[in-house]
Order: structure tokens, then C-alpha cells, then sequence
């Protein structure tokens, strides 16, 4: 079977982990930032280099094609080239450069294909300069207001419209993705947590993206002295949240093992060493792909007393999202690759939210992972070994290929 | 018995409750502010009206005195006009304005008496401009060293040594309390706790302050994403910190009823409700006056396993104070005296650190408390009825005069 270049591969990841480099093995690289800008001109330079025609839409999303043999809607691939602050060199830049490895093995190689392939770069996926995550491909599927998006601020002020104005990458709302010209998105990621590497597998069939619920909750208690306050008469917001804390993590252990939930964010008030804390609040954040299990959590939180500890409590939701399924025949493609590659694989959900989520509501969609060592992303740690980059390529391009041949 | 003028003692509060008025109830006075500074003007205005001599310290301390009939060593009163941000029109200002009405009472009502008298307003005594707290009795009885002290700056980068020259309260270091010249502190205070009103005393005869530990705790796991990291691979720190927080409050509430402990400090890190916490911190505070019991809590803190729910436990002590005994024979007039007006009173120790605590390293010292309504304090809903600071006021008066005659 045809492979991509291992060579190439690598020289790919080296020169793009050089923008926003941090200098202790990863990169910031916040989105329309100038390290973001040069990587878009050097994924710009190389597909021109391949003879690839670039379209930017009114979001910035880049779109670099090789025109296909008849006139058929494109197949996409592709991801992000933005990170978090101190983020790794493999979230979203890999599966713009697995993309680019296959769009470049196609030319080289001369591999036939009746469709447009169009490598595709998403702004501003992560939200980490301006909120919120998966801006661009949310804005195209009519999921966030473009007005709304425009008016959102960085840590310094500079608007979202002002920053993609000065980017030199906003082009005109005519080139955005639409289902009259484009008929797939594989969108390959690294997995972002530890299961394909402690499963032993290369690669992970994504069958969809799991729904989610997001909570806060509020015990609110009474701040009072440290040192003049006896314990029975405290109302100590902590020590409540620490028993409502407890007794979540005991229900919902009761449920389905692929239930994960998070208590990822606390904040104490007033938060000083010499008073009892008056409120402290939590988030809860609990995915699971069947929405019976979900529903099993909601009641759990449903039953938490609205008194503990003689402090208040109260519950809301933040926000949620439904259990997506990407497109059957694409993941059975990746599958069938992965089979004929002889790579090792499983099928899985994604966690995490990624822009095929988005766009698979408008084409059908999918995702390819790969592993990420001690499950570590968004973070300078992040990595994934070159084999299983290779890999993923390769997977990548042989489900383009069938996809193009369907 | 002669008693203190309930009019003039409701004048003083009113007035002093213009200087930093939030305009809810409560003051903004930090220490050496322009609100203090008024608050310190209008004290020595009326200090001069009662034909005190004033004089201040290196710290800008305050002494003001009546001058006594023989030469002997002075008897001090007091205590701080500062306030912490949002703060109540009780805590530190009581002090110094029940002193100065038993002055007023000494003078109006010419009650004859061999030693000088002298009311005395602290210097940064909340710590909440310029740590730490307690500064100026701190310097002067040699626990901080002044350098150190000049060098703290506010938030907006002003030096202690800035606010104090431009205060024009600086004065001369021999001007400082000393014991060849002072005999004796009583400092009336809000008791900051619940106790008195609870137990319903008017007044709270101080035996000492508590000794008391704070540690802070700090446990490590891992950060990984809340979507993609299954639970069975999770190192989550917030949850170990929630176990840990749990015991301690298991084990400690098997000892001794009047040990009080608070976690009233945590933060957790990256603190974003999509990852698992890596590192969560949060703070012990544990007092109680009997150092047997203090042993205990310690023992049990080094019981705390190292590794809990896969996450990596260490711990370490911030400060520690011993517990401080006042000096007997003032303590027993203070309860005479409250006997003598017929007031309700109680022994108890403080919790919270006072100016007195330090003086009565060098003088012997004592302090009476007045409740606080529902415990509040530092806070705008801190709160001590009319009557009871005109008991305290009494009492206060008294224990001077009990100590003048000895």
C-alpha cells in the first residue's frame, strides 16, 4: 500500500513547532496571533508549492485544494493551527500536517482522484484568545452569531473582527464550507487522553463526539473568624462542598464505567486563611455518549439536599451538547484502513469537542486519533511519536481515497 | 458607680463612622489612608480638648495623656482606628473610642488618680494596606524588624515608609511605649465571635489569645482532560484535597470542643472546569489555648497518608503562635469590675491576635471583650449595641482606676 513520507512527516512537525515555540518543547500560539500568522503563511507557501488553489472565507478558515478529476464536490481534511497558552506541538497542527502529507502525497505520488481534495485550517478552534472554542466552524454552521463573535475581546482588548481584519487571511463569505460543494470532513486529532496508549492501539475509530452537561454549583455558608468563631456555630461553605463533592463521586461511581465526570473549577469567598468561607462554587462537568446515562446524572444532582452542612446549596446548569455520531460509511472506512495497514485500532467517542462536531450537522463528517503519550494535551508534555503521526497519515489518506472512489 | 456618658459615646461612634463610610453600613479605613488619617485628626482634636499631651512614635503610634499626680510609670488604653477593606464601624475603632470616653469621664468628672493616663491608637493593626498585621506593636516589642516593615507595599506600590512620612504622624523613636514608662495596656475589643451573644454576656473577660498553627497543604496529580481521560487514569487533586479535608475534620472533631480549625483558603490549578486539577492548595488554621491540644492536631496532620487517590500529599507550617496569658491580676479586675456594674460576664479566650497580644510581652496587659452581633466581623454588618459599648467603656474605665490604686 501507498504510504506517506516519514521524512516529510518530520520535517513537517519541526518547522511548524518553530511558531510560538516556547523553548521547553511546546508553543503559544493563540489564534490570528503573529506565530499563528506565520504558520498559516508557511502551510499557504507549501500548498501553493504543490499547486493547490487557496480560498479564505469572512472567518479566516483556509481552504487549499487540489482540483479533482470531474466536477464533484470537494472531500476535506484538516483541523487547526491555533493552540492554548503553553500548548504542545501536536492538537490541531497534526491534523493539519497529516492532511498536507497526504494532499502532498497525492501530487507526488500522481494518485488519481475524481473529487477536489481541500486541506482545511479552522480559526480560532481552541477559544484560548478569543472565547469561544470552535468559533470559526461554529459560525458557519450557524451555531454562535458571526456580530456576536466579532465583538469578542482578548485579554488586551483587541476585538475578534479587529484581529482578523489585520490578519490578511479574511476573505469573502462566498468561500465558506457549504454542502453543495463539499461532501466530507476527516479530521484527524491526537487523542488528547490515555486510552489508545494504555489499549495499545495506533489508531482510534472515533465513532462521535459524547454529549456533555456542565454544572455550577453554589454552597453558601457564613464568613466568620477563624479564630472567634466555635465550630458549632459555623457555617463553613468548604467543608459543605467538600461533602457534596464526596457524595457525587459515590453516586455517579455507581453508574456506567464510561461515565467521566470533573470537578475542575473552585472558587472560595472570601478565600482567606483566617475566615470561614462564606461561598464556594464548583463546576461539574460529565460526558457519556448514551443520554440515558446522562439523564442518570442529572437526577443525582437532582437529589443533592439543598441544605448540608447548615449551608445553602444550589445547582445550574452552564451549559450542554448532545451525543453526536459521525458518518458510518467514513468511520467503517477508517477502520478498514486501519485493518489493511495492519495498525492496531479501536473504536472509541471523543471527549473533547472538536470543529468535525460542528460540521458534521452541515456533510458528513469523521475523525481519525492517534495517541498522545500519558494522555497529555494542552500542554507543553503533549506528544505523539512520528511512527504513529505516519500512521494516522496514512489512514488519512486512504479514507480520502475511498471516499473519492464511493 | 460612676458610669461613662451614653450620649457622648453614641457621638463618638456616629462621628468616627464618617471617616471611610462605604455609605452600607460599614467603613473603608486602611491604615494610613486619607480616611484614616482623619479619623486620627479628629481623635487628638479631641484628645487637645481634654487637655491630653500627645505624642507619637517612629511607627506613628499614638499616645495621648492625662498627666498623673505623682511620677509614676502610665496606665494605657486603646487600641486601632484602621480597618480592613469594607469593614465594620466596631473592630479596633471600640477600642480606642471607649478609652477615649473613660478618659473624657476621668476629666469631666476630675476622678483624682496617681499615674498618668494614656490613650493609645496603633498603627496598621489590620495588616490589610501594608502586612503584616499588628505591624507597629509588632516593631516595638521587637518581633518584625523595622527595615523590613518600611519596605511593604500597598497594591498600588506605596511604601509603609511613604504612607508614614507623608502621614505627619511620624515621630520620634523615643517617644516608643517602653516598660520603665508604661505599666499596663487594657485594650477593649469586639469580640469578632459569636460567644458572648450566644452565651448572653455583656462582657467577655480576656484570659489570653489561643495559641495556634497554619499549615498549608498541598496536593499533586495529574491535569488531563475531563473529556478524553477515563476515570480509572485520573489523578485528581481536587478530590484528594476533598478526602484529606474530610479527615481532618473527622479526626480533629474527636478532641477537645473549644479547638477551633478552618480551611478557609484553597485554590486549585489550571482551575478550568475541563480539566482534571493538577494542584490543589488550601490552608489550615487550627487554635486552641491549651498547647496539649495543638500536639494533638499536629500528630494528626502527619498521619495524612502521603499518597492519596493517586495524587502526591505534602504539607507545611505557614506560622505558629503559643497561646498568651494576660496578666492575672488585671483579668480579675476586669471580672470584678463587670460583677460590680452587675453585668453579665464570661472568661474566654481570644481567638483572633490583638495589639495586646504583643504589649504583654513587655507591660503587663489585658483585654476586655463586648459581643458582636451574630459574630460578624470584618465585615459592613459588624455590629455591637449602644449599651454594651457603654458597659465595656465602664468596665474599661474601672480596671484603669482599680489599676491606678494598687
Amino acid at each position: 500500500m501507498i504510504s506517506c513520507s516519514i521524512k516529510r512527516m518530520e520535517d513537517k512537525i519541526v518547522t511548524f513547532s518553530k511558531f510560538g515555540d516556547t523553548g521547553r518543547g511546546g508553543i503559544t500560539r493563540l489564534s490570528l496571533s503573529p506565530e499563528a500568522l506565520e504558520a498559516r503563511n508557511e502551510f499557504c507557501k507549501r500548498c501553493k508549492e504543490l499547486g493547490m488553489e487557496i480560498k479564505t472565507d469572512d472567518m479566516a478558515n483556509i481552504y487549499a485544494t487540489i482540483p479533482g478529476e470531474e466536477d464533484l464536490p470537494a472531500i476535506m481534511m484538516g483541523s487547526h493551527l491555533d493552540s492554548v497558552v503553553q500548548g504542545g506541538n501536536y492538537d490541531g497542527v497534526m491534523g493539519v500536517l497529516t492532511a498536507l502529507e497526504a494532499a502532498e502525497t497525492i501530487v507526488t505520488e500522481k494518485i488519481g482522484h475524481r473529487h477536489p481534495i481541500t486541506v482545511v485550517v479552522w480559526t480560532n478552534e481552541e477559544g484560548a484568545r478569543f472565547e469561544p472554542a470552535m468559533m470559526s466552524s461554529g459560525v458557519i454552521t450557524g451555531k454562535f452569531k458571526k456580530e456576536v463573535m466579532l465583538a469578542s475581546k482578548d485579554t488586551k482588548g483587541v476585538t475578534f473582527k479587529e484581529a482578523l481584519e489585520a490578519s490578511g487571511y479574511m476573505g469573502d463569505i462566498e468561500n465558506r464550507m457549504n454542502p453543495n460543494d463539499y461532501m466530507a470532513l476527516v479530521e484527524l486529532h491526537v487523542e488528547q487522553g490515555p486510552v489508545l496508549e494504555a489499549e495499545k492501539k495506533d489508531i482510534g475509530i472515533v465513532e462521535g463526539v459524547v454529549g456533555m452537561i456542565n454544572y455550577e454549583f453554589t454552597l453558601t455558608g457564613q464568613a466568620d473568624h477563624a479564630g472567634s468563631t466555635p465550630m458549632k456555630y459555623r457555617k463553613d461553605a468548604l467543608f459543605a462542598a467538600t461533602k457534596v463533592i464526596g457524595y457525587l463521586h459515590e453516586e455517579f461511581d455507581k453508574l456506567d464505567s464510561k461515565l467521566v465526570y470533573t470537578t475542575g473549577r473552585i472558587t472560595a469567598s472570601p478565600n482567606i486563611h483566617t475566615v470561614i468561607p462564606e461561598v464556594v462554587k464548583f463546576t461539574l462537568d460529565a460526558r457519556h455518549q448514551d443520554p440515558e446515562v446522562i439523564k442518570q446524572v442529572v437526577e443525582i444532582i437532582q437529589k443533592v439536599p439543598s441544605e448540608i452542612e447548615k449551608c445553602q446549596m444550589s445547582f445550574k446548569e452552564l451549559w450542554s451538547r448532545k451525543t453526536i455520531a459521525f458518518y458510518e460509511e467514513y468511520v467503517d472506512f477508517v477502520e478498514k484502513n486501519a485493518n489493511e495497514y495492519e495498525y492496531s485500532s479501536m473504536r472509541l467517542y471523543s471527549g473533547p469537542g472538536h470543529d468535525a462536531q460542528y460540521i458534521s450537522d452541515i456533510i458528513p463528517s469523521t475523525m481519525i486519533f492517534i495517541p498522545s503519550e500519558n494522555g497529555h494535551s494542552h500542554c507543553e508534555k503533549e506528544f505523539t511519536p512520528l511512527e504513529n503521526c505516519l500512521k494516522g497519515a496514512n489512514v488519512l489518506l486512504q479514507t480520502i481515497l475511498d471516499i473519492d472512489r464511493k
